[in-house]
C-alpha cells in the first residue's frame, strides 16, 4: 500500500435506487464525501419491473435468478443504461465528475462465466480481485473522475455477465488496496445489521463469530447473508474499514460518528 | 493543430446496428483501423422497437420525434445501455480497449436543451463543438482507449438529452482538431450518396453546390439531408476528410481506395 490518500468505495442498493427522494438524499451526501471515491450500484428491482413490463418471466433455480439471453438484455439496459446514467447525470449536477462503467468499459472488470453444472445460471459472472483493472481505476481517480460501476462484467469474448453488486464492490475494494487504504461502505435503507428480529436495534460491531450465531438464530437472513459474506471477505483481505449503514448516514460517518455496523475480526 | 497522429472518427447508424451479421462485419473492420479512433453510434430503430414493446406511443411534431420523459428513459436504456455495451463488449473481444460513454460520463459532452418554442421537442439537446470536453477525450486516447459514444448529452443540471448522432459525430470531429488532424467517416448500409434516384450509382465527390442541386431534384432526401448538413458543417470547419460510405468499406478506405462519397468544397 502506498502513501496515496484513502479511497472510499460506496455500494448503494436496495429500495434506495428506486425512489427519487431517497436516491437524491443519498447522492447529495455521496457528493460531499471528501477524497477519492467509487460508487457501485445495484438495480435489481428496476430490472425486475422492466422484465415484467416486457412480459419476460423471471426464471429461478433453487431460489436464485437465471440470467438467460433476454434477461441479460434487460439488465444491460437497466443497470448499464437507465440506472447508471441517471446516477452519473445527477452526480454531474452536484459537481462530481462521474463516469459510468460496466466491467467491459475500459476492460475495467472481467469475470468468469459461472460453470453450467450443477445449475446453469446463464450469463452470470463470478469476479475476483485479480479481475479488476486497478491501473485503469487509479488513472481515472487521478484524472479527478469518480467511477460509477454497474453490476455487469465481461468475459473478454464479447459477452456481458450479470454480477452481484456486493461482490463487485468487495472485490474492487480488495484490489484497490495496492494503491491506497480502502474504506468500503455498504449503504441501504436500514440502520445496519439487526441484533435481533424484534427490536430492529443494530449491532455496532460484528465479528464473523457473532455473524454465525445470528445466522443460526435466524436474525440474519435473505439478502443480508451474501452481503455479509462479501463484507467479511473484504475484512479477511485487509480492507481498512467495512461498514453496513443507512444511505443517509454517510456524512455522519465522515464526521466520525460511526453509524451502522462495523465488521471486526473475531477475537 | 499539433503534430499528433491523426484521429479517425467513425459514425455508425442505420440498419447496420440492428443485425448481428452486419454489425460484426463492421466491428471487425473498425477494430483493424490503425491509429487513434472514436466510434459514435445511433440506435433509433432499436429504441423505436423497444418503445413499441413497452406500449409507448411515439409522438411527432411536423415529422420530428418528441422526446418526452418516458421516451428519454427508453433511449437512455437502449442507446446508453443495450447498444453501447454490446458494441463495447464486442470491441473488447476484438482486442480494442473500448470505453462506452454518454455525454454525461466524464462530462464528455454537454448540450443546451432545445427551446420549447415554437415546438417543444422535449428532452432534446443541441450540441456545438465548444460543448465537447476535448481534453477528456484526448486523455482517454492517450491511455490507449477507444471511446464509444452514445447519442446522449447532458445539461449539467442532472438531465440527459437525446441528441442527433450525426451532429454529435460532426461536432466531436470539429472539436478534436485542436489536437490532431481528424477524418470523419459516416458509415451506413449504402455505398455513398446517390447520383440519381434510379441507378443507385454513387457520387465520388460532393460539393455543397451539387448537394443543393440533388436536393432540389429530390435525389437527396429523408435522413440524408441532415447527415449532409452535418458533413458540410464539418468541412466548413476544417475537418481534414469527410466521407459517407458503406460499413464494410472501411478497410478499403484505409488502403486508399476512396470508397463512397467524399465532401469537397464548391469551386
Amino acid at each position: 500500500m502506498s502513501n496515496q490518500p484513502p479511497l472510499t468505495l460506496v455500494k448503494i442498493g436496495g429500495h434506495v435506487i428506486e425512489y427519487e427522494d431517497s436516491l437524491n438524499a443519498f447522492l447529495r451526501q455521496f457528493a460531499q464525501l471528501e477524497g477519492d471515491k467509487i460508487l457501485v450500484h445495484g438495480g435489481g428491482q428496476s430490472a425486475s419491473a422492466m422484465a415484467h413490463r416486457l412480459g419476460i418471466v423471471e426464471k429461478k433455480e433453487q431460489g436464485r435468478r437465471i440470467t438467460d439471453k433476454e434477461t441479460l438484455e434487460v439488465v444491460t439496459m437497466v443497470y448499464g443504461g437507465l440506472v447508471n446514467k441517471k446516477l452519473v447525470a445527477s452526480l454531474q449536477s452536484l459537481g462530481i465528475n462521474a463516469l459510468g462503467l460496466t466491467g467491459a468499459d475500459g476492460n475495467a472488470i472481467s469475470a468468469k462465466k459461472r460453470p453450467n453444472h450443477p445449475i446453469d445460471y446463464g450469463f452470470v459472472g463470478d469476479v475476483v480481485a485479480d479481475d479488476v483493472n486497478l491501473n485503469f481505476f487509479e488513472q481515472l481517480l487521478r484524472m479527478g473522475i469518480t467511477p460509477v460501476i454497474a453490476p455487469l462484467t465481461h468475459d473478454k469474448k464479447g459477452h456481458l455477465l450479470n454480477t452481484n453488486a456486493d461482490t463487485l464492490a468487495a472485490q474492487v475494494a480488495i484490489a484497490m488496496q495496492v494503491y491506497r487504504p480502502v474504506r468500503l461502505l455498504f449503504c441501504f435503507e436500514q440502520k445496519g445489521v439487526w441484533s435481533n428480529s424484534q427490536s430492529q436495534s443494530t449491532i455496532k460491531e460484528l465479528s464473523s463469530r457473532l455473524r454465525n450465531q445470528l445466522f443460526q438464530e435466524g436474525v440474519i437472513q435473505d439478502g443480508m447473508v451474501p452481503k455479509l459474506t462479501n463484507a467479511f471477505c473484504a475484512l479477511e483481505n485487509g480492507v481498512q474499514e467495512i461498514r453496513i449503514l443507512h444511505f443517509a448516514d454517510l456524512l455522519d460517518w465522515q464526521m466520525g460518528k460511526e453509524p451502522g455496523t462495523k465488521m471486526v475480526s473475531s477475537k
